[in-house]
């Protein structure tokens, strides 16, 4: 006999519906080998539209609503037009799956969302980094008093479990510093430039491919590394880091001369993104570091990402996998669902 | 409030005094942070002697002797002297923690002591390969049958939680496939023949660090990455496999020649244990094979391990960390004893 668990979802672009992709193909899985029957309630969407049913929306008609109209209006349910405030309070979800855009300067309107559905003991999942960057200690706690629970495995390298490795397995090793390959976008144009590309050209090419962003900016600049770096700090190192705290340079001023002179070191330059334990307290930082090819990140390459823990019982962990993806991102949610799950 | 758990230990070499080790100095951690209280009621070596104190046995002292006398005989406790079976029958633990030796041919002793903790109602922590080896499929349905669990992080990659990433973690994912660097002394010797060691100098150094046994056939010839692929192979895929099941090719027959032309190639040869589904079954294989440099695995040096899950939502999803050591094994079974402690 599976657990019924009723899920609502904010924001039904490509990570959203790349989890309704995953709820239709894995459902007879997810009840047969986990326990779990994931039943979408209700779906808002900002711009597409939002529809809502106690009785479950089918996510293969979701989907074909999307592809042929690119919204939901003509979708016949019992409940529609609902915005996020409205469905958070009234669509009966057990769990509040929160896929909005992320502002990383207030983190809204995820931020307010997911208070909320706390505030109103549904637990929460969330591939956003706003919140979490922002605001995770207060979140936290919040989930700690209305005695829910809060997933945020997508916040980092998408649905690579990275920060389950983390805190389920290597917590009681005692993690001092973790290094990482936080982003796939600059990872991607420093492997292009190493293969001869000069900066703009491998920028261009990286936006063509859906790597980099209309504004570029947030990848280049390592801020979306930075606010991986204050997740990761907060979750394992007992921080309270905010996204000013982080010594933040990112990969524009690389020239292809720096990667000829990395090359000839037989080195590599990598974007990474760190946070550890010192005598007088903690570094955190994101920044171009030349790394020599022995190194556990010099050999990830493309959009890969990387995170390496450095523990003092096992020395460095290190999980290789996707930082990105439609569906890589919407595996996250059901991690984090199979989390709740597991520890309800 | 901690819940407490008993556990007995039986075979306390390198592992299990590494294990005493961490319970000693990681009490307080898994008390405040976990939530669990880990007494040991009884110690049973065959060479070392056997104690036993219901009230729990001193983590320091076991060390204290086993360092000033190399056994546990003068140490005074309420019970001494008992063998394996009496250990399970009479120490009252929650857990078996069975550290005796590997016999990849029978399982034995450690399979019976297995049997009879799960036929007790004993969860059982192993970091044993052979009776997971050669009996999983008939030891995960009598613990079934007995409401009980059985952890074996340790059988593969030590203490890094390889196992438990892709049980927990990637199983919803679809594993299609498995590859691995599985043992520690042979890519040890493979990467000193590639800074230019013969095969017979690069193997009495890894004797001489303690990577290989005093007879390293087991290693080099494979069955030892071979025991592990069996055990992947029956946990991720479905499997039923035994030893036999594997083709397996071992090390010793790759000359410096070989090494060289590899690098000539600007490829890396390294023993890559393999197990995936095929259109007509299943590939199960432990080979040495010429890998380029960019491959996942290609990086990997010295006596670290890697396992490879390529799976159909996230690609392929890699973790390298340690493959043996004390402390490293030990703290295999603080995982499993954490994951008893989540599942109950």
């Amino acid at each position: 006999m599976s657990k019924k668990y009723k899920i609502a979802i904010i924001g039904f672009g490509n990570v959203g519906q790349g989890l309704a992709k995953l709820l239709s193909d894995k459902q007879t899985l997810l009840s047969e080998k986990f326990g779990i029957d994931i039943s979408t309630v209700a779906v808002c969407d900002f711009l597409k539209g939002s529809v809502a049913d106690p009785d479950g929306l089918d996510h293969n008609e979701l989907l074909r609503h999307i592809e042929e109209h690119g919204n939901l209006n003509k979708m016949q349910t019992p409940f529609s037009g609902w915005d996020a405030e409205e469905t958070i309070a009234k669509s009966g979800a057990d769990i509040l799956i929160e896929l909005a855009y992320t502002d990383l300067k207030t983190g809204e309107p995820a931020l307010s969302h997911v208070k909320q559905a706390l505030s109103n003991g549904m637990h929460v999942s969330m591939t956003n980094k706003g919140p979490v960057a922002l605001a995770f200690p207060e979140l936290r706690k919040l989930a700690a008093d209305n005695n829910v629970q809060i997933g945020i495995e997508g916040t980092v390298m998408s649905g690579t479990p990275s920060l389950s490795l983390g805190n389920d397995m290597l917590l009681a090793a005692g993690i001092t510093k973790i290094q990482g390959i936080l982003n796939g976008t600059t990872n991607y144009i420093l492997c292009e430039m190493e293969k001869g590309l000069e900066y703009q050209v491998a920028l261009d090419q990286a936006t063509d491919l859906g790597y980099a962003e209309a504004d570029p900016s947030g990848d280049v600049d390592g801020h979306d590394a930075a606010a991986k770096v204050v997740i990761l700090g907060n979750l394992f190192m007992g921080l309270d880091l905010t996204l000013s705290d982080i010594d933040c340079t990112g990969i524009s001023a690389i020239t292809s001369k720096d990667i000829e002179n990395a090359t000839l070191e037989n080195k590599h330059w990598k974007l990474i993104g760190t946070v550890g334990k010192t005598e007088s307290g903690f570094i955190a930082s994101v920044k171009p570091e030349m790394i020599s090819k022995n190194h556990p990140l010099a050999s990830i390459s493309g959009a890969t990402n990387a995170l390496t823990y450095s523990t003092e019982i096992l020395g460095d962990v290190t999980i290789i996998g996707p930082g990105a993806g439609r569906l890589e991102t919407g595996y996250a949610v059901i991690e984090d669902i199979l989390a709740i799950h597991k520890n309800s």
